[in-house]
C-alpha cells in the first residue's frame, strides 16, 4: 500500500473544504478526497462546481475578495484547505492595495471564522515560486530569510505569519505548502503553467513565446505529487513538527529543458520566440525538500517524464481537437 | 566633533516629514532634526503640534486609517521618517483586520505617495519587541526568521516586505530599523514604555503593578541614540548596505533589573505587585545590534544609569508635582 493511500484512509468520514475549488490544484484534490470517502466542500466565486466535480463536492459559494459567506463554507467543516487567490503574481505588483485587501484581509476574515466555527485544521498554499525572491543558495531551504519581490509573495507570507499567530493565540492548527510551479491533469493551456502552455501550443501549432532567454530555473512538480503532501499535511499529527514546508520537485530546469522534454514527447514544435524578461520573475528557484520530507513522509515520486507524458494525454483529449487550441494566449 | 554631528550637519537644508510627529520618538526626533537646520513637516492625527514643537515643525493633518492627506504631508520631502501606528502591540491582536488595513494599508497609500511624489528616502519604525517573537538565541540578529506572535508584528514585518518591494520595483529607497525598547524625555508614564511608568509610580508614591514574576528581560534604548540611529539611517548612503537595522542597547535587563535601578536613583520605590503575563510578551528580547554598528557607524553611546537620570529629571519638571501623578495608569 502507497503512503498516498494510507494517508486518504484516515482521511475518510472527515468533512473539508476546499477554497479554489475550481481551480487546477482545487479540482485535482477534491476529486482525490471524494474518492477517499470525505465529504467535499467545494468553495469559489463561481455559481457552481465545474463539471468534473458536480457530483463530487456540495459547492458553496464564497468570495476572498468580499470576505462573505465563509461560515457557510466552513461549518463543521474537520479540514479548511485554502487555495484561492485573486491575483497572479505579476499583475499583484500593481495592485498592492487590491491585494492587501483582497487576499490577506480576505483571509483573515476566512480564518476568523474558522476558529469561530471550531475547524480542526487550515491548510494554505503559499508560495515556494514568489516567497523567497532571488536567493543567493539553492535549493532554497524553508530557513533562508523571505525577500519576495512581488506583492503577491508578500501577501502570502503575511497570511503564514497570521496562521502562525493564529495558532499560538487560538490553537487553530495549520500547514502552510510553499508549492513551487506545478503542472499536471486539469491545468489548462491559459491558465498560469509552463508545462500546459506549451503543451497547448504544440498541440494547437501556434509559436510560442517566451519570457526572457530560456535560461529561467524553475522546480516543476506534478499535481498528484502536490495532492499527496496536501493529503500527508492534513493528516501530520505531530504538534512540535514544522508547519511551513516547501513541495517542490528539489530539480532545477531551465525554461529550455522543459521545451526539449516536451518535444521528446510531441516531436517537433512550432518557432520559439524570446521576450523581455518580467520584473516580477526570479532567475533561479529550485526548492529544498528535506523538510517534508521528513516531517510529512512526502516524496515527489512521480519521474519527470511520467508526469509530463500523463500530462500530454490529458490536455490532448481536454483540448480535442488542435483547431481548438489556436486561441490560447501566449505563454 | 560627534559622530551624531557629523550626520546632523549633513541633513541641513533637507525637508523631513515625520509621521507621529507628536508621539515619544517623534517629538524627540523633530527637536533633533530643527536644530540641525532642516525644514521639518510634523504630520500626525492631532489638529496641531504638541506645544514643545509649535515653533519647530510645519504641522500637517493627515491620518494612516483612512490614508488621507499624504500628498499634503510628503511633498517636495527628501526624507519621510515614519513613526506612526494607530495600535499597541496587545490590542492589536483583537483588532487584526483593522490592524492590517490602517497600519498595512494606510502605509502603502503612503509608500505609493513617497513614489509619485519623488521622495528620496523613507525611514520605517519597525520592531525590535514585536517582529521577531520568542527566539532560541539571544541577542537576535536580523538573520533568524521573524515569528511574531502579535498583528502588530505581522504588521510591522510585511511593511518591511513592502519596501523592500518598493525599493526593487520604484527605486524608492528605505531604512527599516528594529527599535527594541526606547526610554526618556517625552515618553509619559501612560505611554507604552516601562521605565516612565516607574519613575512616574515613584514620584507620585502610587503602587507599582507589573505583568508576570519581574523576569521578562528586554532591550531598553535611550532615545538620545534611537534619534542618532535614525539620523544615521537617513544619511547611509551606501547602495548595497543591508536596509533592516536592529535598534537597541544589546544588553538585557529584566523588569526587576530596571525596578532596581530605578530605585537607585529615586529611592525607596511604592510597593511592587504582580499581575498575570500578556500572551503578546516574549520572555526575552534582546537585540544584536552588530549590523547597525557596521554599517550605520552607530552606537548606542550613553550609559544606563546616565539615560536613567536624564529620564527622571525631565519627567520630575514635567510632571510638575506629584498630585498630577496620581491619575497615571498602572503599568
Amino acid at each position: 500500500m502507497h503512503l498516498h493511500e494510507q494517508n486518504l484512509s484516515r482521511l475518510a468520514g472527515a468533512r473539508c473544504a476546499v477554497l479554489g475549488a475550481n481551480g487546477f490544484i482545487g479540482t485535482n484534490l477534491c476529486i482525490a478526497l471524494h474518492y477517499a470517502g470525505t465529504t467535499v466542500v467545494g468553495v469559489g466565486r463561481s455559481q457552481r462546481a465545474r463539471d468534473v466535480l458536480v457530483d463530487k463536492v456540495e459547492w458553496r459559494r464564497a468570495d476572498l475578495a468580499t470576505g462573505s459567506a465563509f461560515e457557510h463554507a466552513v461549518r463543521d467543516c474537520d479540514f479548511v484547505v485554502h487555495l484561492a487567490n485573486t491575483l497572479l503574481p505579476t499583475p499583484s505588483n500593481a495592485e498592492k492595495v487590491r491585494d492587501v485587501q483582497e487576499n490577506l484581509i480576505g483571509t483573515l476574515t476566512l480564518l476568523e471564522r474558522c476558529r469561530e466555527l471550531g475547524v480542526g485544521k487550515v491548510i494554505y498554499a503559499s508560495s515556494g515560486g514568489t516567497v523567497y525572491g532571488p536567493q543567493t543558495n539553492t535549493p532554497i531551504s524553508e530557513d533562508v530569510l523571505p525577500r519576495p519581490i512581488c506583492s503577491y509573495g508578500v501577501v502570502k507570507h503575511a497570511v503564514e505569519g497570521y496562521l502562525h499567530l493564529y495558532r499560538q493565540l487560538h490553537h487553530l492548527d495549520y500547514v502552510a505548502l510553499r508549492i513551487a510551479n506545478p503542472f499536471g491533469p486539469h491545468q489548462m493551456p491559459h491558465d498560469q503553467g509552463l508545462v500546459a502552455a506549451l503543451f497547448g501550443k504544440a498541440l494547437a501549432g501556434t509559436p510560442i513565446s517566451i519570457w526572457g532567454d530560456g535560461s529561467v530555473v524553475r522546480d516543476y512538480v506534478y499535481i498528484q505529487d502536490v495532492v499527496d503532501a496536501i493529503i500527508a499535511a492534513m493528516v501530520l499529527n505531530e504538534p512540535d513538527a514544522p508547519r511551513i514546508y516547501n513541495i517542490g520537485s528539489g530539480v532545477g530546469r531551465s525554461v529550455n529543458d522543459v521545451i526539449a522534454s516536451i518535444q521528446a514527447i510531441h516531436g517537433e514544435l512550432p518557432e520559439v520566440g524570446y521576450q523581455h524578461a518580467r520584473a516580477a520573475d526570479v532567475p533561479v528557484n529550485v526548492l529544498d525538500i528535506r523538510r517534508a520530507q521528513t516531517y510529512l513522509g512526502w516524496n515527489p515520486a512521480t519521474p519527470w517524464h511520467d508526469a509530463l507524458r500523463a500530462t500530454y494525454i490529458w490536455l490532448h483529449d481536454a483540448l480535442g481537437a488542435s483547431a481548438k487550441a489556436q486561441s490560447y494566449a501566449i505563454v
